[in-house]
């Protein structure tokens, strides 16, 4: 269970202000993407479902109310009204797996206002992060074109949390293995390895290796063969082949060179010795943009394993996110600041035929129109079916076939920006005015 | 307690293979970053204290042999062979907070191949994160020059696991607070926090917003003036502190626009209230380029609350690190491939006042050379003193003041790049002639 002071030390101040005041009014905040990152054409909603668990979960203990009184002064009568407060909120959320744009909420909360901020660190964290990393793998699965993909990046993500989240979110748009363990285990995916170098080296030739790793896994074994000559490698891994007969998930792992010409030469070779089934595993600082270039050139490579590029989003590895006010206590709320104002009021996409459209959640959804954020947690309860990885799976192929070519491409995407329905744009006019009368100051936009 | 799963599967296929063979001969994979990204000029090691943890509690349960055996058909004698293993091997690191250069063990790990292999991906993971983070952080603590530095990035984090590392490795190179409440309790940090946008639109006024908050922590207020606009916030600010004639950590922070402009014009503002010891904090999207920037120009800013691209390392979130096998069964090992060649034998760093050199572990130390790697774990046992984050800012420190000008520029930094010793040379070529013959093939370096 996550510590619920995983949370910033202002958003406690200002709840323990809200509370001190007996400001109890419900606050709605929406969190959304603000723009999208240059090399992105779509976003992956990921980063759900831990959330739901903490919020299920959400409570400070007493050992947290004792640090917050002996550390940093916070008073008795605070401690007792923080330490009561469990969420019994409402969530609405674009289910995991769907693809989405910038400016469109991923999630609104409603709960009071003490406790909706407290949660703010924790849903930002979460929901950035996994949607980071979903987003990039979904532009590996684009560039592989149905070749396969897997996992590699345990040993280089930002931390063992992140490799178990890496590894669930690729399997969410469509690799087929994971080589974490830990993270197949508790998922529920294939886990996949084949060799390191260091095997090889262990044992007095490179034949020895092969050997003696094919006796012992003869159905699935893939020989690494760059450890010494690339080619000269493959020519092994045939002659162990032939002699031991093996049959079955039988492959060969090109990890450094050029992977292009090293690849058709070693399909020349397999296939010279009259194996056919026996495939092409290529890694080695991948990402979409190599795989791209391989699989356009025609490289005979069956599948990919792509580890650190991928498991931190290399070129992109946050985005920027936001969780606004955008209700409170039943007023509809903005934020003025130059560069970054935000729209009031609770939300809903609206997906048709022709793109997005961001309104309100009350507004009529159109018959070829739909809506989605869907209520995922009312009143601190799950709700709706139970969403598994499968689910996501398959919200996210269905969601990719109606994405734009040009949101598609690999290099320089255009990403779809969402329209704003009539009545948003009203609201929004109408709060922008409100704001300016209280900051005492005239919109400039007027 | 980490999974001892937290494995990459092709390392249980090694470590299987090994058992069965009764292959039980030491090896020693040395942990290294092969090449610096182009914007850092030196690393910070970190993220060793969590590998001695995990070492130190390393051993397969009941429960992960049944999901080897069940999902992934391992034997049973394999089974009970992998649960009996536990780390009591030695680990030579470099200790956490020192600077160090590309191609400098880190750690060097010698215990059989099989555990010494099953643990790489922990042990590569951390250190690789910590030490990207650390590095990125002390960046930001030498374009400071002597400010302030807060670290704000836990809602941007790659997870949770990250936030609390971010905390940590920004604490060991001198960052003075962080707001993540949970990383001050567990490492003994400071906490800080100031006010979010949200607290502001929740009240009728700003003025009411600022009364509120600093009746409610009068010793302690951070005014968040942007909500509206900026300098009228810093206006208001000021009325709120003279009116409730607050003193001690009072400040203003500025969380969008030109903050060189703004922080000027508050600063005139503050100083014409006649309070010169109101403080001005900064924020939003900062890094050290930027903090760089800031100072040089001048801007009367007294700390920097930095979050995202520092907590995710944007510009190089990961580092081209390595775990190799240089020695096994008291042989020193390479590994060929042409763009990864490695250097055989167990290491070490002489540090001097003409920079560094990596020779052997065996070499002699030279009067005026202090070596960097020191025994920290002997037979599975942690030594020497017990290592506090304070032991590590102190090093740091100390570490920094050798550091030469051009490494430590923000813009454009060179690396220094330590020399190899006779004896490392004499070794390598050794170990790369045997390393051919094995493979049948002629040195092309001949």
């Amino acid at each position: 269970m996550a510590s619920s002071l995983l949370t910033d030390l202002y958003e406690l101040n200002m709840a323990a202000s809200y509370l001190k005041r007996g400001m109890g009014g419900e606050a709605t905040f929406s969190l959304f993407v603000r723009q999208l990152p240059p090399s992105r054409g779509f976003l992956v909603a990921a980063g759900l479902e831990p959330c739901l668990t903490f919020l299920e979960g959400f409570g400070l203990l007493e050992e947290d109310l004792d640090y917050l009184g002996r550390e940093l002064a916070f008073e008795d009568d605070v401690l007792d009204a923080l330490g009561a407060l469990r969420f019994h909120g409402d969530v609405w959320a674009v289910p995991e797996g769907r693809i989405v744009y910038a400016n469109e909420p991923l999630l609104e909360i409603t709960a009071p206002i003490a406790v909706a901020q407290l949660v703010e660190p924790y849903l930002l964290n979460q929901i950035t992060f996994q949607t980071t990393i979903a987003s990039k793998a979904a532009r590996c699965v684009v560039a592989a074109g149905g070749r396969d993909l897997v996992d590699f990046s345990l040993r280089r993500t930002q931390g063992l949390d992140a490799a178990l989240a890496v590894a669930r979110c690729t399997a969410m748009v469509g690799f087929v293995a994971t080589s974490n363990v830990e993270a197949a285990r508790r998922y529920g995916l294939r886990p996949a390895g084949t060799m390191a170098h260091s095997y090889v080296e262990s044992f007095p030739s490179e034949i020895d290796a092969f050997r003696t790793f094919a006796r012992d896994l003869p159905d699935r074994t893939t020989f690494l063969v760059d450890t010494y000559d690339t080619l000269n490698g493959v020519l092994t891994a045939i002659r162990v082949i032939q002699e031991l007969e093996l049959s079955g998930a039988i492959g060969v792992r090109l990890d450094s060179g050029d992977l292009l010409e090293l690849s058709r030469r070693t399909r020349e070779l397999l296939d010279q010795a009259d194996l056919p089934g026996v495939r092409i595993f290529a890694s080695g600082g991948l990402d979409e943009v190599e795989v791209d270039r391989l699989v356009q050139a025609g490289a005979p490579i069956d599948a990919f394993g792509v580890g650190t590029r991928v498991g931190v989003s290399a070129d992109a590895p946050s985005l920027d996110s936001a969780y606004k006010l955008v209700e409170y206590d039943g007023l509809p709320m903005v934020k003025l600041s130059e560069d970054k104002a935000t729209e009031p009021g609770r939300k809903q996409v609206f997906r048709g035929e022709d793109g997005d459209l961001v309104g309100l959640r009350e507004e009529p959804v159109a018959a070829d129109h739909e809506p989605l954020l869907v209520p995922v947690m009312l009143g601190g309860e799950r709700t709706g079916p139970h969403r598994t990885l499968d689910t996501s799976r398959a919200l996210f192929r269905r969601d990719l076939e109606g994405v734009a070519e040009q949101a598609l491409r690999i290099e320089d995407p255009v990403a779809h920006e969402p329209r704003t329905s009539e009545a948003l744009e009203r609201l929004t006019q109408e709060a922008r005015t409100r704001a300016f009368e209280r900051a005492g100051l005239s919109d400039p936009r007027i």
